[in-house]
């Protein structure tokens, strides 16, 4: 199966930031199939995604400090190999960089070997607390940008 | 914001097939953002699809009594407008036909006031006990899909 | 087995207020033994002492806009028969009566023909916003069980 | 408050069997209130009974290899103090010995600081595959606790 490219990084555009969490398959996330329940895949994205936020000083909280919220538009999930019980399994979350006021995530899960087990995304808006829709970046995350594009993260 | 098709009907396919489950938005389900957090749209998805293949005698217990699963591979979920605590709503999920061993659902959550609050897809595919991807419809699906195409069902 | 009882109804108080709500086993509750897994108990409790709490002005969110939190400080349960998928069942919720400053809540899950599969109680302490732990019942509270006391609810 | 104690511990038997693991508060897990909500405490407790059970060979996987089941009969829940989002916290998990055909597991889950926001208990039965109550515990489980007693775990 080809690699799904969720968002297109552009010539000028700085590396995707990354971060994983580890995790292991417990019993009540498994479903009548034997396998890990579809369902769940989305408290797996909002782990690295919450741990990368955090590492990087620019998540759910750091961004409702500064009177913003950043709720989900968009998320996508491409199952490919069921997760079993019991196994052990990386969550990876890479941030893209977009020039739009916006949060593009893709996740990989995959297991010790290597495999992958599913892809996907999320895109998030930010808006403020009058649940406005900001066309432009606030000024702490357009900072944080900055400092990515001159490579100084 | 323009109605997403994640599905195109053919011009000979029979309408889809639909069914809606009613719920209300329990305590537990709030975020901290106040809304309905993201990740549970996946079990409203799955109440709406269940709902719908019982009654038309195709669903997941009816599938798997023949030697089959129809595991999830995809999923999408665009997020119009968040659902507050004690909202009473409706999920609404669509058969779409296709030749292909497959099962296309779209979904609309929808409120007493008709406003749509989330629309999503899920595509399921076909494996046999053994893992194999079933590349034609198993007899039994078949006869329903004809049926389907005869307007008999 | 001997009916448990996990609140003793004084002589003198007036009867348990009563309220159920309907649910039917979805998928993903179900666990790998194939019954719907212990955990989600909770939630089932939880649908029915909101309903009871709503339907009388006594809920989460009337105790809040009064100011006023009632968090869970205990909960008990006790599986007797587990839940089949696709299983409709009851959650019969009952508030006792009680001088204290507490909400003492058991409930029952039981099936169509009757059997119960489950029994167990949750006891609600009322904290004001500060965190404090309220040692009277609020005004509204007290007014409330007088006219439960008075048989005028 | 003192110390709450779930499971008595006969002078001839031996100490309890001990494992933690370690967990960070999750947003999905946050309720309306902005504290954990009560109803995860669960699968908290699972993680810890299921890493206890799984590191001495005596966990669900292994019962059901001999042909058994380990369902839980009973939970108890005492809430001291919320946990908040971010949270780092631990579950510890203890299995008291008993001579019934029974598995009695207490719970603590504290923070980093050695505060406890939580006590718990469940208490599982022993099946075989037909669902019969076994009286006696099965040979393999009585060969580990024979093990236990003589101290060569």
């Amino acid at each position: 199966m080809k690699r799904i490219e969720y968002f297109k990084r552009g010539e000028q555009d700085p590396a995707p930031l990354e971060k994983s969490v580890l995790r292991v398959v417990r019993f009540n996330e498994i479903d009548p199939m034997n396998i890990m329940w579809h369902g769940h895949y989305a408290s797996f994205f909002e782990d690295a995604r919450v741990a990368l936020g955090d590492s990087y000083g620019i998540g759910y909280q750091d961004f409702y400090r500064q009177g913003f919220i950043i709720p989900v538009r968009r998320m996508q999930i491409d199952y490919l190999s069921p997760l079993q019980y019991g196994c052990e399994y990386e969550i990876k979350a890479r941030l893209f960089y977009t020039e739009a006021a916006r949060l593009d995530y893709d996740f990989t899960v995959l297991d010790a070997d290597g495999s992958v087990h599913a892809r996907g995304c999320t895109v998030q808006l930010i808006l403020d607390k009058d649940q406005n829709l900001l066309l432009a970046k606030p000024a702490f995350f357009e900072a944080f940008c900055q400092k990515w594009r001159e490579g100084k993260l």
